[in-house]
C-alpha cells in the first residue's frame, strides 16, 4: 500500500472531552507530563464517583500510548528468557525467576509484594532423549523427540520393540486384546487445522498426550510415542503434560516433531518398524515453590479484588516466552502502568505469577484455598495465558458470586470504549490458574489474542523471545490494562 | 496453558440446521464431497431466494474450513515470491507475473479472464545505491540505503556534499534562506509508534518521503535522505514513491535504514558530516502493462458487479509478499473457494489485479475509465492491501451511488453471522486502486488486518515468503471469501 489510502476509522476520533468548541486533548499537542497531570487532576477530582466516558477514553488512549512507546513487557520478557530462561516448577531455575520476580516487583511502588509457598511436584527430564527407528529399507533413524511431562524413564539400558500405529484411543481399544502386548503404540492423529480456533484444534487432539499413555499401559504396550500437538510441520518435538495412574504401572512416553511423525508412519507402511527409546526422566519429592503476588490496595473498596495472572513455570525447554512469561509481563504491567499513570484504584489490584500450572496446578489450588480461608472476594479474576499474540477479545465465565449474563450485560456498556482497540466480550473463557478461585468470584475473564501462531511455539524449542512480536505483547498489557481499570471504575454490576 | 482451560466459545456454537433434534452437519462427521453435496442442493434450492442464515452460517464455516485445510493462497502466493519473485510496474518481472497470473486464473473454472491494457511509468533502480558518511570522528563509513521510487540518480560521478538534519518539511523551511544551498536534507522523524494504529503513524510521517525531496530542492538543496518509514529499529532500507516537481529540477533522494538513520544523527551531534551518494536510477518511456481480470458471471444480477482486487505490482525490493502479493491471492482465491463449492453467485464476482499502484495507479484509474465508460455498476469494490495478516474488521467507505449509512446498517444485520470469526464493520477504509471507481460504486470496503507487523515489512528487502504466516494469510482469504458471499447473498440494501 502507498500512503493516504487508508483512512484512519472515523471509530477512532473519540468525542470530545468537554461538550464545547474546545478540541479533545488527543488532537492538541502537550507533552507526556502536562498530558499526565491534567488527567490525574480530572480523575484525583472524581475519585468518588465514576469518571465521564469521555475521560475514561482519554486515560485508556494514553494507556495504550505508553504502553507502545515504553514497552515495558517486552524489555522485562527480555530478562526473564534470555537471562533465566524456561523454569519447570520444582527447577532450580524456577526459584531464580521468582526471586528476580519479588526483587522486580519490589522497584515498582506497588503497596505489598510477597511469596505464597506452595510445595510443587519435582519431575526431570534427565539425558537427552534417544529415539532410534529401526526398519527394513530404511535402516536406523535418529528421530527427534521429547519425553511428555511427569513420564517414567526406560532405565538407562531403554526399550527397543515393535511399533504400532493408530489414531485414536478408541482405535486402540478396539484392537484385539493382545496386539500391542509388549509393543509401543504409535499415536498419530495430527491437530484438525479446519478448525477456526487451534486452540480447538489441541483439544480435539490432546487426548493422546494426556491419556493416550495410560490407556496404551492398560491394552499392554510397554512405552508410548505421539505425533505432537502442533500447528507446522517441523522437527520441533512439543511436550506436556500426560496424566498418570496409580492403579497400574505407568510406561514412558514420549511427542516426536510432526516430521518425524511423518517418517515413522510412511516407514509403518511399508512393514514391521521396531523403536529403541531411551530415556532417564523421573518424579524426584515434591519441593517448595512460591507464588509471586504484587498488589495495589484499593482507596474506597480495598476488600474487592481484581485479580489479573498468568503462570510462570513452564516447560523445560525452549524460554516458555509465549506459555506463559507474556502472561506474567502482562500481569506486571497492568499494575505498574496504573501506578505509573497516578492512578489511584478503587479496587484492591493484584497481580499474580501462579506456579505449577503445567503439571500440577498447585500454585493455583494454594491461592483459591488461601483466598478462602482468607475469605477474600475477588470483584474479577483474570487470566492471561494464550500467548503474546495481537488481543482479540476477552472471555467471560461465571464465577459463583455473580450472575454471568448480569455481569456480561454490564460490562458490554463499557467495552463500547474498547471498539476502538477491535476488543470484544465473549462468553467462555478464564483460565486454568483461576479455575479453583471460582468459589469466591464475580467473574473470570480469559485474555483470548490470535491463535494463529500460539501452537507453532508451544512447549517446544521454539517458544522463545524471537517469536514475541513487541507491539502484539504491548497490545496484549494494554488491552488488560484498559480492561482493570474499566472494571475498576465502572464494577461488573452485580 | 494446557488443555482444557480454553474452553470453546459459546458464540462459536451455531444454531442447528434445521430446528429439530438433528444435531447442525458441523457436529456429526461427514465426509467433505457428501457435506458440499448436501449444501449445494440447498443453496441451489434456494438459489432465488436469500437463503436462511443458518444455511449462511453453515456456509461460512465451510468456506472456512476449506480455507484453512487447503492454504491456496499461500501455495499461489509460493509460486509468486519464489517463482518470480518482486514486479515493479514496467519490468519485466511484472509482466511475467501478469502472464503467470492469468494462465493460473485459466485454470480455475471462471467465466472468463482477460488482460486488460495499461501504459504504465518505467522506473529502474540502476546500480546498488553507494552512501558513504565522511565524518571526522567516525571516518567513511557505508550506509545502508535504497533510492526513494521515482527519484533521479546522481549520474556517475555522485555527490558528496555537507549534510543538513531535520524533523520535518517545516522545520526545513523555518531553515534561513541558504542554510541547505548545496547541501544534502536528512528527513529523521521517526514514526510515532504510540499510535494505535501503525497505518496512522505511518501516515504521520509519510510526507518527509512524499513532498520531502521536493520541498529540500526547492529550498537549494542537491539530494535528500530520509529515515526509513518503518516500525523496527534494524538494517533495512525501506523505498517507496517520492513525489516530482514540474517546475523545478529534481533531486536524488534516498531512505537510510533506521540503524543508520541512528549511525548518521549520532555523528551529526559531534560535528559536520558529509555524505557521498551514488546512484544511477532513471526514469525510462511508460510501457505497456495490464490489469488481470477474472470473473463469474452473475446469475440473476449479470450487471451488477461485487469486485475484489489487490495491486500486482510491487517494489522492485523483497518479493511484494504482503505488499500486495497477499491482497491478489486473496482476491483469487475468494472466487475460487466460492466456484470449487459450487456457489453460483446472483451477482458479477470480479477479481481485479491493479498494476502500478506503488508509483502511479495507473491501473486503478484505467480500470474506473473502462467502468465509466462502459457504465458498469460496482455493488461493493473490496481491496485488501494492507497485508496478509489476521484481518480484524472491514472499513467501509461510501461509493458514490449509495449512502454509507444505509448500506453499513443494512449489512451490519449479516455481519452477525461474522461475530464468531473475530470481524466486524468499521466507518472509513477502501483501498488506493478502488478509489477512481467511487462514481460507479455502491459501496467501498477495505480488509483490515492487524496493522501490528506491516511496517516492519513494507517496502524493504524483509516483505517476503517467509514473514507470511501461512494461517493467517488464510484467514484474510476466508474473511473476503464470507464477506463476498454475504454481499451476493444479502446486497447493500441500497
Amino acid at each position: 500500500m502507498d500512503e493516504g489510502k487508508f483512512a484512519p476509522s472515523a471509530s477512532l476520533a473519540l468525542p470530545p472531552f468537554h461538550p464545547s468548541a474546545f478540541p479533545p486533548f488527543s488532537y492538541i499537542y502537550l507533552p507526556m507530563s502536562i498530558r499526565l497531570l491534567i488527567l490525574c487532576c480530572l480523575l484525583s477530582a472524581q475519585s468518588f464517583a465514576q469518571i465521564s466516558q469521555d475521560s475514561a477514553a482519554f486515560f485508556i488512549k494514553d494507556i495504550y500510548r505508553q504502553t507502545y512507546t515504553e514497552m515495558q513487557a517486552y524489555k522485562w520478557l527480555t530478562t526473564l528468557t534470555k537471562d533465566i530462561g524456561n523454569r519447570l516448577a520444582g527447577s532450580e531455575n524456577s526459584l531464580k525467576a521468582i526471586h528476580w520476580a519479588k526483587a522486580t516487583m519490589d522497584t515498582l511502588g506497588f503497596d505489598s509484594v510477597w511469596l505464597q509457598p506452595v510445595m510443587v511436584p519435582h519431575w526431570e527430564r534427565g539425558d537427552k532423549e534417544q529415539v532410534l527407528m529401526i526398519a527394513k529399507d530404511v535402516g536406523a533413524t535418529q528421530l527427534k523427540a521429547f519425553a511428555l511431562g511427569n513420564s517414567p524413564g526406560t532405565g538407562n539400558n531403554g526399550v527397543r520393540a515393535e511399533v504400532v500405529e493408530v489414531q485414536s484411543i478408541e482405535d486402540l481399544r478396539a484392537l484385539p486384546d493382545n496386539a500391542v502386548d509388549g509393543k509401543i503404540v504409535f499415536f498419530n492423529r495430527a491437530m484438525d487445522l479446519g478448525q477456526l480456533s487451534t486452540f480447538s484444534a489441541y483439544g480435539g487432539a490432546a487426548d493422546q498426550r494426556t491419556t493416550g499413555p495410560v490407556a496404551a499401559a492398560e491394552k499392554g504396550a510397554i512405552a508410548v510415542v505421539i505425533r505432537s500437538l502442533s500447528t507446522r510441520q517441523d522437527d520441533f518435538p512439543h511436550t506436556g503434560m500426560t496424566q498418570l495412574s496409580d492403579e497400574i504401572e505407568n510406561i514412558p512416553s514420549l511427542a516426536l516433531s510432526t516430521n518425524d511423525a511423518v517418517v515413522l508412519s510412511n516407514a509403518l507402511k511399508k512393514g514391521k518398524v521396531e523403536l529403541y527409546i531411551r530415556t532417564t526422566c523421573k518424579m524426584l519429592e515434591d519441593n517448595m515453590s512460591y507464588n509471586v503476588i504484587g498488589e495495589i490496595k484499593g482507596k474506597t473498596n480495598p476488600d474487592e479484588i481484581i485479580l489479573i495472572g498468568g503462570h510462570f513455570d513452564s516447560w523445560d525447554v525452549g524460554e516458555g516466552a509465549h506459555d506463559d512469561g507474556s502472561g506474567c509481563m502482562h500481569s506486571m504491567e497492568v499494575l505498574y502502568r496504573l501506578h505509573k499513570m497516578g492512578y489511584q484504584p478503587k479496587h484492591t489490584l493484584r497481580c499474580v505469577f501462579f506456579i505449577n500450572e503445567e503439571n500440577g496446578l498447585r500454585g493455583g489450588k494454594a491461592y483459591a484455598d488461601s483466598a478462602i480461608i482468607n475469605n477474600e472476594y475477588h470483584m474479577a479474576a483474570i487470566e492471561s495465558d494464550a500467548g503474546g499474540f495481537t488481543p482479540q477479545s476477552f472471555g467471560c465465565s461465571a464465577g459463583a458470586l455473580a450472575s454471568l449474563d448480569t455481569t456480561m450485560a454490564h460490562m458490554n456498556d463499557f467495552m463500547e470504549l474498547l471498539e476502538p482497540y477491535d476488543l470484544e466480550l465473549k462468553a467462555g473463557g478464564g483460565g486454568a490458574d483461576i479455575g479453583p478461585l471460582k468459589p469466591k468470584t464475580g467473574v473470570m475473564i480469559g485474555l483470548r489474542p490470535d491463535s494463529s501462531r500460539y501452537f507453532d511455539y508451544h512447549h517446544s524449542d521454539a517458544d522463545v523471545l524471537e517469536n514475541v512480536h513487541p507491539r502484539e505483547l504491548a497490545s496484549g498489557a494494554a488491552a488488560l490494562t484498559s480492561l482493570v481499570f474499566l472494571l475498576d471504575q465502572y464494577g461488573i454490576g452485580k
